[in-house]
């Protein structure tokens, strides 16, 4: 089903795609380091687990049900099925036409893996239109054959219906979680689970429903609804300018995670990665313009005898407007892949980047017979940045100041993140090429002495800025270039924005139909830092990864945009420093080629 | 399907009858006069409702999930659809296995007859297993096509679970009703409406669980839990003495409504049915061994803020070990059946007929090719009666005193429950013949000068008794009588009960599996009432219906006991006087021959 059909021309201008064979461009912008199924559609990640019996850590995504994999490592995976097939399929009596996100207790029923998740009996659900009673509830199935199969359980679901004359904008993605401040605050024993589950309130805003384990019943059949623990107003957002999108209408994929400066500690901070779904006024039924891949971190209070949440910094978990429902899950030190690493307790989180903007675009799928991946695995834990005590910290954008220190410095704080270490470093060790483009000072967009052979790198490189005010300075580099195509990253002072911009990234998007070519652009803030001479300005250190048609460039450890750029000419892979309207100083470049294969038992058919 | 297989010879003794050709037995004891689907299991009456737009007043019952009729006289019916056909099915989303009981608010969704019924997704269920979650959710359906077919919501249940952490022993029978005093006690708004839903808690007791509609939904799609209306101890009992039955571990098809000497009242007492369920001890799984047809009347309290309710007085509705499931509904004297016989508002019941004891019997169902009937439907009403101030009355039994006169005699008010007006005059009317036997005291079994030429008969006396003292009178009727079989239905003081005797009434018992002779007998208290001469006993008014192999006894228009009588001869159709161990006066005895056939559109092949 997968490349046998002949190869398109890639050195001669694209013909409209959707005239090509079925599974004619399998090849063309398949992701080779990625995590996505043998074939076909993929979905939200979701239900990632530890499985305690094996170490190994369980990767899950939506398709066709949900499919998935194991990894030991965060670099290979393997199969849970072969051919991706799926470990759970919609049609039960709970889930007769969808199952949606869910997340996993490691030892649940009967020390088994269980996953609980949204259960889909009506369609369509959508904010923009009326909910539809029962259409989405929360069910149970449990792990057999070490995971390969998700059986559901015998009887209806166990979070059947939203709270009493809830009008809600939806009521899915249960995010399973266990919390030491949470057992006090709410005097649960020790060990209680608890699950968000994402929606909102027609009229009100989007919200985050707290449910607990009933402690009576060990089986996870029962839960206690404890209120709306985080509530925003409709619409609403952190702040208007853009550092952390738009709360909007309804929530969803809500994650619920403690961390520290090391990673996943449950006595820990705790934070929120969320997806917010908006749209542009008037709003058009089952149109859903907008959706936010979105973190916050916050304080706890009680309001009137419940349990809320308060946001005191939040921001955008990547600005890529096709990356989305990131789903992470804590990744113990006992994991295969940790005791390799030797990393201690981590949050791992998954984004998706959709494939065809959510089903919008009339991409040429069949030829492609993919749809779709999901992004590196992300670390995720609490960065401090010291900075000089000046406006841009103190503004209200998507950190917080966490001191102001005897030196006159600030630190903030912020949500780091990072390239999970294991694949970052496999992609260097591993890498079949590498090359080295030295920096400098710079000032006009230039070709790099000697570009990649192919589509798939690594890439490495800081910029450091003598000046702020310099409106018209864009600084970076352009990517998958060639006589006929190019794609620009480069940041600019005038927005504080780091952009890549598409306009001349794909020859196809002109014969083809889906395959978009606007600007991605997320707000990144370089403040100004101590330094020998007083402050100077932040060096902005990018992390660039070029696989296939996906491209993630993440700055800063606390910045990522992700997107497709589907080039299609095959010398379109030079890289180069691009700099327009003034000058920056580049470091040393460094490319390493190849990354690696994330899939080494997939027999190349499917 | 019917009655196409050569008749038995009724002349010559039975044969083992599972050994006839399927159908053989179809007109056997087949009721002429009842409501009973054109072939198949009848399970229990349910979804009643007058359809305001033509004044019929449908019935429903439980066949291959609900099916019904119409009826402008409460005398005839006309099947919804074709061969009885069901006007909802097992099979949607919600209701995978079965469609449960329910009821219908006449002007519901959009003004149509709306059904709330128990949509079943997950079987077994019983009281003596463990409850499998969401297996009894609550779901709308509403009518079309005048009530030919309920239509199934495209939704979720809207109630989709017992409340929280609640761990029943079932959750169904939806049953419900408007009421200005639930109005006034709970705050709602004028004609509000409500549901009881039936069930019970494992290792707490049978209860009533009240649901109020929510204002803010006037789809009817949100439902409020207001608590348990009504919780009895389990295995508990209004009165050791028996007068009521047992309260059981589980209640089943709850009703509620409000009554007052005329009939149905809004403003009247609370009255409820309500089936039990429990099992000698040891219970053992998924056996019931009883079920008791209860009602009882009582007062309103608020507990903790919660509205409940406390008998006053309980009692059976029906003696019958096979007569269950009552289901009534209001009757309005708008109503066609009201316009023509006069009748003010009613509240009109309807009791199921196991004819293979709630499955348990391997009766020959094939040679049948129908299974069980409704019994004739009842007017209920509060009754009082005037009697002697003595301990007879003062005893905690199935009425309650209601005041002590200035005559010094007490005026008792208790259930009274009478056949129908209008099958009860049809009955008369429409006699094909009518015998009078005359009575006198009797002191010896005695056969009548004229016994009816068929099984289909109504029979009226009255028995008048000089003394209670007597333990070893019994006195009554014996009926289905001949060389080979009778019936003997008797009262005797000895346990103040009436009795039908069915050891001797069938010879097929002896031949086939499943026909069950055991005695049905139910405890009636004969008051001490003023009288001429100071006091004298209550007279015993008999009203018995012998309908094939249905017989319903009736007495003082407050107790019925009714079974099946499964007489096989030909000439088993004497009517005779029985008395032993003393004597009785009796009244003339008065025989309406022929009934009515309830179902003239039935083209007698199906």
């Amino acid at each position: 089903m997968k490349n046998n059909a002949t190869s398109p021309d890639y050195n001669s201008a694209p013909p409209n795609l959707t005239t090509l064979a079925n599974a004619s461009l399998f090849e063309t912008w398949r992701p080779r380091a990625h995590v996505l199924p043998a074939y076909g559609q993929i979905g939200d990640p979701c239900m990632h687990y530890t499985d305690p019996s094996t170490g190994l850590f369980h990767v899950g995504y939506l398709h066709l049900g949900a499919s998935g994999a194991t990894t030991s490592d965060l670099v290979t995976y393997t199969d849970l099925n072969a051919n991706s097939e799926p470990f759970i399929r919609a049609g039960g009596i709970n889930d007769q036409v969808a199952v949606f996100d869910g997340s996993v207790i490691e030892k649940g029923i009967n020390g088994t893996p269980t996953l609980l998740y949204t259960s889909v009996n009506y369609l369509p659900i959508q904010w923009t239109i009326q909910y539809t009673k029962g259409s989405e509830t929360q069910s149970l199935a449990v792990a057999t054959d070490g995971g390969r199969n998700f059986t559901k359980l015998e009887h209806g679901p166990v979070i059947p219906s939203p709270p009493f004359a809830y009008n809600v904008t939806g009521f899915r993605d249960p995010f399973v979680f266990q919390s030491p401040s949470f057992d006090r605050l709410l005097e649960s024993s020790n060990g209680t689970w608890y699950t968000i589950i994402s929606g909102g309130i027609h009229g009100e805003g989007p919200s985050l429903f707290l449910y607990r384990q009933y402690e009576q019943d060990p089986q996870f059949e029962t839960w206690e609804f404890l209120g709306q623990w985080w509530s925003e107003e409709a619409n609403s957002t952190w702040t208007e300018a853009g550092w952390a999108g738009r709360w909007g209408f309804n929530f969803e994929v809500g994650n619920l995670f403690a961390l520290d400066s090391d990673g996943y500690n449950a006595e820990g901070e705790i934070f929120v990665t969320l997806g917010a779904e908006w749209s542009y006024s008037p709003i058009v039924p089952q149109v859903s313009d907008n959706r936010e891949m979105l973190w916050a971190s916050g304080t706890h209070k009680f309001v009137d005898g419940k349990l809320q949440f308060e946001p005191s910094m939040a921001g955008r978990l990547d600005a890529g407007r096709s990356a989305y429902a990131a789903a992470g899950k804590h990744l113990p030190s006992s994991s295969q892949a940790s005791q390799s690493s030797g990393a201690s307790d981590r949050f791992i989180t998954y984004l998706w980047l959709t494939g065809d903007f959510y089903g919008t675009l009339d991409f040429p799928t069949t030829q492609q017979n993919w749809t779709g991946s999901l992004l590196l695995p992300r670390e995720l834990s609490v960065g401090f940045i010291n900075v000089a005590d000046n406006a841009l910290a103190w503004e209200k954008g998507s950190w917080r100041v966490e001191s102001q220190n005897d030196n006159g410095t600030l630190t903030l704080a912020t949500l780091r993140q990072q390239i999970a270490r294991e694949p970052l470093q496999a992609f260097q060790q591993n890498a079949t090429n590498i090359t080295t483009q030295p920096g400098g000072m710079i000032s006009s967009s230039q070709s790099f002495d000697q570009s990649p052979n192919s589509k798939h790198y690594l890439l490495a490189a800081s910029i450091s800025f003598s000046s702020r005010t310099n409106e018209n300075l864009k600084a970076g580099f352009s990517i998958l270039s060639g006589p006929n195509e190019h794609t620009n990253i480069y940041y600019q002072f005038s927005n504080e924005s780091l952009v890549i911009d598409r306009s001349n990234s794909s020859a196809a998007a002109s014969t083809t139909p889906g395959i978009i070519t606007d600007n991605e652009s997320g707000k990144l803030r370089i403040f100004d830092v101590p330094s020998a001479n007083g402050t100077s300005i932040e060096t902005l250190n990018l992390t660039i990864v070029v696989d296939g048609g996906v491209v993630e460039v993440h700055a800063n450890d606390r910045f990522a945009v992700s997107t497709w750029v589907r080039s299609w000419y095959e010398d379109s892979r030079d890289v180069g420093f691009f700099v327009e309207g003034g000058e920056a100083e580049f470091g040393e470049v460094k490319i390493w080629e190849g990354l690696v294969d994330a899939w080494p038992g997939r027999n190349g058919t499917s």
